[in-house]
């Protein structure tokens, strides 16, 4: 037996594994140990889960959008669904949590009701749902919509369409199924509940037909930073998928999740949050800076201007000077990834970048966290003793990057007790500490 | 090398295998043989899926339902969902397809696409829809709607869904995905087709966010024997699954859907069609009739009255005396399973049934083929040798007759040389003997 190099004290982290084409940047495809099809590729992402599941991640993470053209990011022109893709592979994979996101704009509750529990069950209690409520304008065009619904009207709608969802999951009580096959009796009836719902956006009869879960029902991730967000989060979410900058931005932002956890009478601990990261994993700070520089040189400037008019509702950017300061784009973006265009603009401005400047560093991330193994693993640690969050869901910062971090960081976490060796329960709500949900219309005994 | 043992003029046989609960009746669960829990019974359908793999079938076919209630029949308050399902048994099947019915009325043919073609991906070629409208008055109630679209309607927005998908999965050509990495180039603009549908029902720009597969689209079944049935078939579909009850009829249908694919200009090969049947094996006649006996016997009164209700939205047939003569229903079930309750009807006016007879003949159906395996050989060959049918969706009449059927009769009409031995083709398309559809918006060189 190995023991834990670290005091009792520290805290656990939890892993998710984004699952999402090439990694590293929009052209990170054209990179030579790259997958260039990896987005629609079936063994690749066979093989990404299961070196997923041997490191004893907690979850996978589809990533998703309704809305594409000509001048988006190569990997979202031709990828897989997340709810049929996370189907296949709770069949090739046993433990490993698996996360779709589904926007609450553009879909209805029923049919997502029935499509996250029927995951769930086929992976006896692996399921999660992403909700978003779809930034892209565009989406609206291919759903029959005259317009996208704007920001705060999204969330109005996604809070009742979740309050949908789980009067749903709760249509049969955990024991309602009998099937008693010797007197003929299939189900209790008095564990039966349907919802007749009627609000301001659905009317939902109910009763779904399917029953809960192995772990009650889907676990409930919300991603979206606004405040509109975090107020559906502490209502609704088991986990919070953000993106902060820095330690202290990720402990205000924690800080306040407790604050609004508090408000609406939940438990400290009955929310997780995650930061999305991107990893580069090497022998020495100076070999992490040669592989990012690397992967960054695969992207052109026309790549650039078409990455960064993306989150502006696809505005063409080619149409301003490449090296004058940053054009005066006023609200332009706001209705989208509003928080990621407020930061975009304020950052050009305050910085007086030109258009290149912008463009690049934009569609050229650096990494979260890039360096020795031990350097990474000292860097998460950190995060996770600041109380800046509870773990992370990783993309690799080049097309090899996530499986240096599988292999390499992972056992440090592992050796540091940090990080579990293997898996402690059964279902995703069990990897993350999260309660069993009781069923809201289970009367107490 | 084995041979066959019939002329070579013989007509070779199309195969299903139906996913759906115990087989037999409503009430098989109850039978001593049967997984009482099969339809969320993830065992149970892997299991089936190999099994009918095993006996090369073309296809597993997954039926569904959009409203239940207290009533309903057993197996299906508690169901996998048809999507989801079949892209689980994607990764642990290699050749079989994939078919999984979804409703034209209570959907949207952005995501309807995007799934189906996902599990397309998914499983290599192998994804079918079979497209319905929703026989159930109680769906509305579960997606926000007032009422439940009468029938013609319901045909009228078919029609123009399949379009819209259709359009959709034709957004990128076969070789549109370039994925130069030299040259940076992933996809070649003139092979991406923006769809921008605007229509009676839905306007839908595109282009989707997923390219063709190995067999270019996912194949279409049709369900629905009414006249706008078949003309939507006749218009869209590659496959028929349809229920007659005997051969003449079954020619009958059959020269109606060739009459109406040549007037649309389509080749009489370019749509099969299949019957969808039960089926009990034993060792005598005797035997069969035994085991049909056994699991009739497990239908109480009171879950046959509930069964018919089913057809009739949910009518309350408990109301009337038993063994008076079956009641006039007036209009009642004309905008549901309309074919089923004429037929129902007529049949109880004609030969003077009770309530009770009426009810345990629907709820306790006899197997359309039954015997020994050669005789439900036999009785199949004849259905196709007088073009009655191209093949058959096979469910068993009791729980274990399934396995019966693939492990004693398939055999023999392999043995016969009506049936494959090994599939010969990749996809369900190739299975089925159907040409790869070419995109509609290729320019023909």
């Amino acid at each position: 037996m190995s023991q834990s190099s670290t005091s009792a004290s520290a805290r656990r982290i939890h892993l998710g594994a984004i699952i999402q084409g090439p990694s590293g940047n929009m052209s990170a495809w054209r990179h030579p140990d790259a997958v260039a099809d990896a987005s629609i590729n079936v063994r690749f992402v066979h093989e990404l889960a299961r070196q997923a599941e041997a490191a004893k991640f907690d979850l996978l993470f589809v990533a998703d959008g309704l809305h594409i053209n000509a001048k988006s990011i190569p990997h979202f022109l031709n990828r897989f669904e997340p709810l049929t893709l996370l189907s296949a592979l709770a069949s090739i994979t046993e433990r490993i949590g698996l996360v779709g996101t589904l926007s609450t704009s553009y879909s209805d509750p029923f049919t997502v009701a029935r499509q996250f529990s029927s995951l769930d069950h086929l992976s006896d209690g692996r399921a999660g749902w992403n909700v978003v409520t779809s930034p892209l304008e565009g989406s609206a065009k291919n759903f029959s919509r005259d317009k996208h619904p704007e920001h705060a009207l999204r969330y109005r709608i996604a809070s009742e369409f979740l309050s949908v969802t789980k009067g749903l999951w709760d249509s049969w009580e955990d024991d309602a199924f009998v099937r008693d096959k010797a007197r003929g009796v299939f189900f209790d009836p008095d564990k039966l509940h349907t919802l007749n719902h009627s609000g301001e956006f659905f009317s939902v009869a109910g009763p779904l037909n399917i029953g809960r879960s192995r772990q009650g029902r889907p676990v409930l991730f919300q991603a979206g930073a606004s405040e509109d967000g975090k107020g559906v989060a502490a209502e609704h979410a088991d986990a919070i998928y953000t993106r902060q900058e820095t330690i202290p931005l990720a402990q205000a932002f924690y800080a306040d999740v407790q604050k609004r956890l508090a408000a609406q009478g939940r438990a400290p601990d009955s929310l997780k949050v995650f930061q999305g990261i991107s990893v580069i994993v090497a022998d020495s700070a100076d070999d992490a800076e040669a592989r990012y520089q690397e992967t960054a040189r695969l992207v052109t400037i026309d790549n650039a201007l078409d990455y960064l008019g993306r989150y502006f509702d696809h505005h063409d950017f080619a149409q301003y000077p490449l090296d004058a300061p940053f054009p005066d784009l006023g609200e332009l973006g706001s209705n989208q990834f509003r928080s990621t265009t407020d930061a975009i603009k304020r950052d050009a401005y305050e910085r007086g970048l030109s258009l290149r400047e912008v463009a690049l560093e934009a569609a050229t991330p650096r990494p979260s966290f890039a360096g020795t193994p031990e350097q990474v693993a000292d860097g998460l640690q950190a995060w996770v003793d600041a109380r800046a969050t509870d773990g992370f869901i990783v993309r690799g910062g080049t097309p090899t990057a996530f499986t240096d971090f599988a292999t390499k960081v992972v056992p440090i976490l592992q050796e540091r007790g940090v990080y579990r060796r293997d898996y402690e329960g059964a279902t995703l709500r069990e990897h993350l500490g999260l309660d069993y949900p009781v069923n809201q219309f289970a009367r107490t005994a």
